[in-house]
């Protein structure tokens, strides 16, 4: 994704809490791309709430930057969740990483629930495969 | 309130999208301070819509400016009303204009719904009252 | 662009501010399409101002929708100049429309200074191409 | 501070990366009160760069709440210090606690700069204080 300017600050560098919304992206992309996607998560009655976040910043991101964001989902254990993002330019800069922690809960109740079968499936179907490539 | 540093960009000024941003919560504060508050209508079953909004911007407002938004609702007519705004520095430098559209909605169906009579005789009270004081 | 999980709202749909982010994310796009980017303008020692914007709301935007925003570049005038910009769903429903209007300022005393030749010759030649074609 | 309407998402409870804008604004409240202000750093040719972030959300927080966020700085050593944040609604809920890392540098150059002695003094006095005081 490119740096929008409305992401950046008066540094003249992205700002720190830019990186969560990124983060959110790659989170909602990697899950359209293996698991039917957030809304189909939602759909079920299931909201995935953010426990923790974390983040490294590593070269401040300027405007107009193309950045990709390197995304794994690991630790699938219960009602919690875990995913661990690193940030790397086009030129292949390293410029940050992080994680986010997560829970499965009940959309109405808000009581944690389960990790659904079929994304739990989903997710060990990837990372296996995603391990065993690299 | 101030201009946080988040609302900036790498002009140096705040970006021009924090301006809605502000006026959404100068008509909060309108809302609190003469009708129950925003939560009160959401509690009724009433959302209030955003139809349009426009800034006119002149000056460009700065990191930890401070800014006072002097607003005024407008129009109020059927399932319609109108807020109107200005923003000014504590120093009396004339900011922004602007204004926003509203319309309430049922918040099942979103279908129009007329402005509460509570919020709307509220409305009327606090206008007629300072026109009659300006 | 996909509408992000961070710029809905409480009210389920993408906030009024963020029409103002995807249109400037569009006039972006658009210098890069056609005039050899934003960047390209900065590096010259030229800013552009956003002088005032107007979005119409028609059909609330929701999370993960696909959003094409068809954007003009019109009335190159002196200093000035002025966007008009049309966001579209992927299945054809008009979301919204708006403008922004602009000038460009010397980046150093931020007085006005007349559009660059190269850009107004090169918004001129895409302007004229897509009226023709269309 | 208040909620913002604008700071919540489709959840219905503030969005992940706003809590990283309510440190932000702590700091500069905390910079104000204790040390010149924010404004002062930067204007000595001093930027203070984010380095880390991490938040830990307990209890989601609402359109309106009313959070206070007691902040204490750290650790000051050299080009580095660190904040610490703990979030607490108006009834007394722990919402979030986090902490943010960061470095000075000279905002020419980028490299890194000692916290100016001034600062450094300053932070010592406040938080000497606050620890005898609690």
């Amino acid at each position: 994704m490119r740096v929008r300017f409305a992401e950046t600050d008066a540094q003249g560098v992205a700002h720190n809490a830019s990186y969560l919304v990124w983060f959110e992206v790659a989170r909602v992309e990697y899950l359209r791309a293996h698991a039917g996607g957030y809304q189909a998560l939602r759909d079920t009655g299931v909201e995935a709430l953010v426990l923790e976040s974390f983040c490294r910043y590593r070269t401040p991101a300027r405007f107009d930057d193309l950045l990709h964001v390197h995304t794994r989902c690991v630790d699938v254990k219960g009602a919690r969740f875990r995913y661990e993002y690193s940030i790397v330019r086009d030129d292949g800069e390293a410029m940050a990483e992080g994680f986010t922690a997560h829970a499965c809960v009940d959309a109405q109740s808000l009581r944690p629930t389960r990790v659904p079968d079929w994304l739990a499936d989903a997710i060990a179907s990837v990372e296996s495969s995603s391990a065993s490539s690299s």
